[in-house]
């Protein structure tokens, strides 16, 4: 049994949920605890209900809709993601997981399939961390951030937590975080990145999530005038953070599926005619392997104190963020694999090198996700697209994995 | 006859000077138009005064005390430099040429020396250029930005003009700019830079300001997610800019007397997790030879190209300010160099780096500066400091220059 979802359906889905923040140029503004946030989660509980699902709100405002099963003690399998956007976001990030769950169930009613296992689509809270902090809601959920620390946090500028924002949207649920048994998370997204476009793949077997390391760097040198100091006596802050930077992006190219990024650079004074006394600068290396990262790690810290001493300038290193690399679970991405294949679609294994929900699943819950190709690669913007086919192509791979899991097909105990 | 000026009676004078606008930290604030400004000028016209002096204030409120000599017909020599100071700046930058004019004045009186053609002390108006742009004064006098056009110039931020600051300060003067013969101009100054300090020199003989080429340069590629793209398709104009900056640097260093900076870096987004779509940047290049500074030129902007085009971003470069290097008068920077050597202090020659009223001034009268060495080179710093022995040693070199070009001792036609 091979199930085929409805392409238009999961299109016309998209399209009218677009249509609650549209913005002028064709994107989507829907930022988490907004006007338009609270309506677009309620036109989605208003379709899960019509799709026959219960719907459950825990108490950070997390959704989950349920598609009872043969076996309602059994443990749930979740398909989520987010409906919250960036504030001139697109109509695809986050949006497509959600709505390709809720077509799965749909697809799983009209061809009368009954699962073993409970589904459930998922909406996690506050993803794309526009105010607060990224990836909150499932980072509440898998216990990675505790439930008051998120509930007491507060927009800088408005002064409301997010208990308030909670409370205002009406999404203050009852439910305690996490109370019932789950076996495993899908997330389906687009790619956020060139990758299956440029090799004209439409499906994304993704293996795991680049682990991250993220550096806030400070260069302080000598400022002075830049007509009177003569070059040897300079110590030039601007020229060492250069170098670092230059660096930075060397080690990502030296390292098959590295990054490397500086993507913050401030400069003190910033004067056209003043020699920088000091500049502040982020670093970002990523890496699927962890040795590779920790190797990564290592060159960077030393290029960089190697480049400080050299030019008499302090360096001041901090690590921001360690996120360690995050394998996803070997059956769930044998499953993937395996419809991506019957699904007849060309398909590649690849990592996701965004921050996903799934990435805060993964570190609790046997997980995984499946990519499709986005238009240039392009997301976090009004000119995000994708293609319908792409996207029906991979609710499809979606739909029959879930079910191949929810009927006991899929072994998760080999790990 | 090698005349000696009061090394206490000058020192007192600074102090007091210094006390109006003193900041905590020991340095002063008297901005252009500013009531400190205002109070500054009004004791150093009383000063003058007392010292026998006439005082004029032109149209754009350039203040000069004249000293009468033999024959009035003749052409003045104007020693002169500036009293407005940055909003954190020194006691010395500026406010020392003022007053070692003043000195030398004193000491004629003092010694009873009549000079041949008359002597003056300027003031020019606004020189730090804190609200507008700076040596305005000097350039309406040698007619380099014209009366009408600087007098309408307004404070950006709080909508009043020149013409009705000077009103508000009580210097709108009445007399017609430059309406009577020069001869010569002469500005001593703190170096501003380490130079005469690091090789133990007390008196730096100005024999030309540095030409300056500035540009501001805009890389333009393609923003996008840090994680997610791969090295090989990145248009990261971070990077392009990073190497563009180096080459600033590399070609600064290549060159005898040259300077190569880059002060002003913005990154956009500036976001660290986004690959920078766009950096805008200056760059500062500058020698005191016209055509090593020409073949700088040709070098950095066929770097910046190549770079750019190697890089697949989008270079705009834009010449920002081109002021070619200016050579003082050879008669002059003669007669300083005599007297530094009767001076008995170690000298050497020396260019300046930074602008001054004599760069505008050199560009239509026989023009000269002398330097004494500041405190680690710093200026535009509360922390700016000088040795009353070298002070007295440059008031001395001024002094004995001065009064032999008054003299006709000097043949200024020889160029």
């Amino acid at each position: 049994m091979y199930l085929k979802t409805n392409s238009d359906r999961l299109w016309q889905s998209l399209m009218e949920m677009a249509r609650i923040g549209a913005t002028e140029n064709g994107g989507c503004n829907r930022v988490a605890f907004s006007e338009a946030d609270r309506e677009g989660r309620e036109l989605f509980i208003s379709w899960c209900k019509s799709a026959g699902c219960t719907v459950s709100i825990d108490r950070f405002g997390n959704i989950f809709a349920r598609r009872a099963a043969k076996n309602n003690h059994l443990p749930a399998i979740i398909m989520g993601s987010h409906l919250d956007t960036q504030p001139t976001g697109g109509k695809f990030d986050g949006v497509y997981g959600v709505l390709a769950g809720l077509e799965v169930i749909r697809t799983l009613n009209d061809e009368n399939v009954e699962t073993e296992a409970p589904l459930e689509v998922a909406v996690w809270t506050n993803e794309e961390g526009c105010i607060f902090k990224p990836m909150l809601g499932s980072a509440v959920f898998t216990g990675l951030v505790p439930l008051d620390e998120a509930l007491a946090m507060r927009d800088e500028k408005e002064g409301w937590s997010i208990q308030e924002g909670l409370e205002r949207t009406g999404f203050a649920g009852s439910m305690p975080i996490y109370n019932y048994p789950v076996a495993g998370y899908f997330e389906l997204h687009i790619e956020q990145g060139p990758i299956l476009e440029a090799n004209n793949k439409v499906i994304g077997v993704v293996t795991a999530a680049q682990g991250q390391r993220w550096y806030d760097l400070e260069l302080d040198g000598q400022e002075a005038h830049a007509g009177p100091t003569p070059m040897e006596t300079r110590r030039d802050a601007m020229m060492g953070a250069a170098r670092i930077i230059l660096e930075i992006d060397r080690i990502g190219r030296s390292h098959a599926n590295a990054r490397g990024t500086s993507g913050r650079v401030n400069v003190y004074p910033n004067s056209p005619n003043t020699i920088p006394g000091r500049v502040e600068f982020s670093g970002d290396l990523r890496h699927p392997d962890k040795s590779v990262l920790a190797q990564m790690d290592a060159e960077f810290r030393a290029s960089a104190q190697q480049i400080a001493s050299e030019m008499e300038l302090n360096l001041k290193l901090s690590d921001r963020t360690y996120l360690p690399p995050l394998p996803f679970h070997p059956a769930l991405i044998e499953t993937v694999r395996r419809y991506a294949i019957e699904e007849g679609e060309p398909w590649q294994d690849i990592y996701t090198g965004a921050g996903h929900d799934a990435c805060q699943m993964g570190q609790v819950l046997p997980t995984t996700m499946i990519f499709v190709p986005c238009e240039n690669g392009i997301s976090h913007n009004e000119a995000e697209n994708a293609k319908q086919e792409d996207l029906h192509a991979g609710c499809n791979v979606l739909c029959n994995s879930v079910r191949a899991v929810a009927c006991g097909e899929v072994d998760l105990t080999s790990h």
